[in-house]
């Protein structure tokens, strides 16, 4: 009997799309799930009369493979791989490749990396973006780990990602260890960042212009033409359009308590570690705890009464100003996480091809769009660009996009709507503009206190001073205490 | 020979000016220093003629402690603290009391008080704020650990630390293992809050106003006579006027260029973990980042060159706006870090006595204030209070800052000078005190993408739905595919 091209474990959605598109695209797949009813009923199901084997064991699994080994492990991030992994090694052979493509912390990638080669094995750690669709029709794929094991996957995750119009594909060897999963969490991160990004769009135009989902549906079919083309666009066009069988339009009877757990805190805490001021995705993050107080928002809102006045002006222009803040606000969280990317690979000694990345993610994924292919042309024209605001494209077009921004902040500001990322953003591009911040300040109150001396304007960079600002206390710099 | 009431090992600034106060109260202390040269040129030096015992060996140190030992550990946070406990331990006995006072991550005070208590003696993690100046005349301390142990360094603690005008202690019990530092760690983050908001005050004044250093000093002056007044406000003031040899204001030499690390970030990691939305230290923590990247901003500085208007309007009543949302915005991050508090006691099981905690930074630290008595008034009325704005005072006070804190949000906004924190906080309080906010399209967006379900308004929470919003696609919950 023909061996399997790939073995696939975890028959969860994701992972039963998965081993379809792969059988869709040739490829043999044998598959294998812990509880073995699942297998049962795949292999009965939707995969009756394709090329998939089912499995009941992991000897049979790794029976049913072709050499080198590849098993796609599709289970729960954390101790499931873990424990996977340790199953799966003593039944492998010298060359053969671990796939992880859960949605695993880089960190643990890293530490797998290493543990996995040190048993001969080769790994992979890879970023799957794309939802249950996606992982059916052609997800954005974002390998990382050992590069060794690059050429024996690649046919197939080429195969089955994404392609952009061109054809290219939406997978890429992103780089060593954890860079693929690391690579992947900052996507997510922006995937937070675009959502809360959309949510405050549509909190204007319903609580500040007071308009009607109808209306709303409209506007972003509009956007969905111009620079902001996406997938997030469109699917928000499609929900504000969406009714139930009552007529009822399904939004405005979803509770406003978002759930946040994993990849985008991991993208503020990584952001926090590496120093990178990634605001708009923080923000994000923050929002999305905020909107879980709900029943404390209730109280609050009956102790601060809100009255927001009735929009006076140009409607048709505003919305037209919505657009330009959200499209401003997005280029910030791209520069931003872009940011972070390039100063964690320095951390991690990764090679990353930034626009690549911008390609990966330009299909298949949920932060799909257009804006991406201008993301990918920055970066392909200088790869060591240091922020993607300095781009000749870029900075022209954000200089096209702030008096509106402004204006649809100061407007929110005096409203009483909040704006959490679309004023993040706009704080950290005026910070990242401004040559000389208050800092300066800062580093005198450190020094008054803790002694934390600073540098000097009319000294080199590297020497350090202190003032003796009380007259009293001593010059000594300090030592155990940081504040 | 008269044993020594307490040890202290490690003699940098901190530890030497904690032992100076210890031995002012009237304790006998017994100190050690792994480079012993520190040792000996502290007691020839500034310990001479005290009651102070120098001591070369940990041997020596532990032989001259009465019984309960207490042994007060200023080392580096980190490693030193564990290795400088596997070097005493072997030294001491059941009961005695081992006390780390240095900047401890407190998920390591939590490890290290079970395993120190495994060894049948007691921990002591404390936090000890206010510096050198602190350590010497009395610091705010906040210590957790083994309950036992309060009884024995009560009253040195008690007569170290820093007292109110009532003479009222700024030390009193936190909570078990890790909550001392963990206070303490919540502290340092709204030092954090608390240094950008006066910056962004600062930066208002000088780039919006165009005020000179002295004109500025004259504002912090008069400002710490109001509401604002407080230990970091004077200090603002007094470097404000600062001039040195040359009759050159110093603060105007300073680069600006903020270090960042520790225990800011630990805050904003912590309140990433608990899902509590800490924005303004989180962009405080941000800002500091973003000093940093100096070269790049001068940059940036350039390709969007800057002009901030000319202000025209009411010099003397901005500058009060100013001060409005200065106040208004330092009642958010208390608000905010009081909340983080309150959720870390849940996870971790601590009973924290929030009005303690303010009376304990009420004088001593760097964030001591009368805002804090305020906030200690506040907690005594109602300690299970949900968020300092609910509470009656601070409801009216917001209410008679929250015009002006808009006016100079809209200002800075359309100015394009930053105001991360200002902004941050009013999107915050905004958010707060919102109803309904937009996350009902968030939910329904990853619903759309991911199939993970939502509440309904109009039916009970935790029943959860599916709207099968493309038509196609099936009704699964999502499982391992977490955005």
């Amino acid at each position: 009997m023909k061996k399997c091209d790939i073995g696939l474990v975890g028959l969860a959605v994701m992972g039963e799309n998965l081993v379809m598109n792969m059988e869709s695209k040739g490829f043999r797949v044998a598959v294998y799930n812990r509880t073995i009813e699942k297998v049962k009923s795949f292999v009965e199901g939707r995969a009756a009369d394709k090329n998939i084997v089912g499995c009941y064991s992991i000897e049979e699994l790794v029976a049913n493979l072709a050499k080198p080994r590849k098993v796609f492990m599709m289970v729960k991030a954390g101790a499931p791989v873990d424990q996977l992994i340790e199953q799966l090694i003593p039944h492998l052979e010298e060359g053969d490749i671990l796939i992880d493509g859960g949605n695993s912390h880089f960190p643990d990638t890293v530490r797998r990396t290493e543990y996995v080669e040190s048993k001969g094995l080769l790994y992979v750690g890879c970023g799957v973006s794309g939802g249950e669709e996606g992982a059916l029709n052609g997800p954005s794929m974002m390998p990382g780990g050992s590069p060794a094991a690059w050429e024996y996957v690649k046919p197939i995750f080429q195969g089955i990602c994404a392609k952009v119009e061109d054809g290219a594909a939406c997978c890429d060897w992103v780089g060593e260890n954890g860079a693929g999963h690391f690579v992947k969490m900052v996507h997510n991160g922006i995937e937070y960042g675009d959502m809360q990004l959309i949510c405050e769009a549509y909190q204007l135009m319903r609580d500040g212009l007071g308009m009607t989902p109808a209306e709303m549906h409209d506007v972003f079919a509009a956007w969905n033409k111009t620079e902001l083309d996406s997938y997030l666009i469109e699917i928000t066009r499609d929900i504000l359009g969406y009714k139930d069988e009552k007529g009822e339009t399904t939004v405005n009877y979803i509770l406003d308590t978002a759930g946040q757990k994993g990849t985008g805190k991991w993208t503020a805490i990584s952001a926090l570690d590496e120093g990178v001021p990634l605001t708009l995705i923080g923000e994000a993050v923050f929002a999305r705890c905020l909107s879980a107080q709900k029943p404390e928002r209730v109280t609050a809102s009956k102790v601060f009464p809100k009255e927001i006045p009735a929009f006076e002006g140009d409607k048709a222009a505003f919305i037209e100003a919505i657009r330009k803040a959200l499209y401003a606000s997005k280029i910030i969280s791209y520069a931003q996480g872009y940011t972070l990317m390039r100063t964690a690979a320095k951390t991690y000694n990764w090679n990353l091809n930034y626009g690549g990345i911008a390609l990966m993610w330009r299909g298949g994924c949920i932060i799909r769009s257009v804006f991406l292919g201008k993301i990918k042309e920055a970066y392909d024209k200088n790869p060591a660009l240091e922020n993607l605001l300095l781009d000749d494209y870029f900075a022209e077009t954000m200089k096209t996009l702030v008096s509106s921004w402004r204006e649809v902040v100061a407007y929110a500001v005096k409203a009483g709507i909040p704006m959490p990322a679309f004023s993040s953003a706009l704080s950290y591009f005026d910070g990242y503009t401004t040559a000389c911040l208050p800092a300066n300040l800062l580093q005198a109150q450190r020094d008054y206190f803790g002694a934390h001396t600073y540098e000097r304007i009319d000294q080199p960079r590297g020497q350090f001073f202190h003032t003796n600002w009380t007259g009293h206390g001593g010059s000594t710099a300090s030592s155990t205490y940081n504040a």
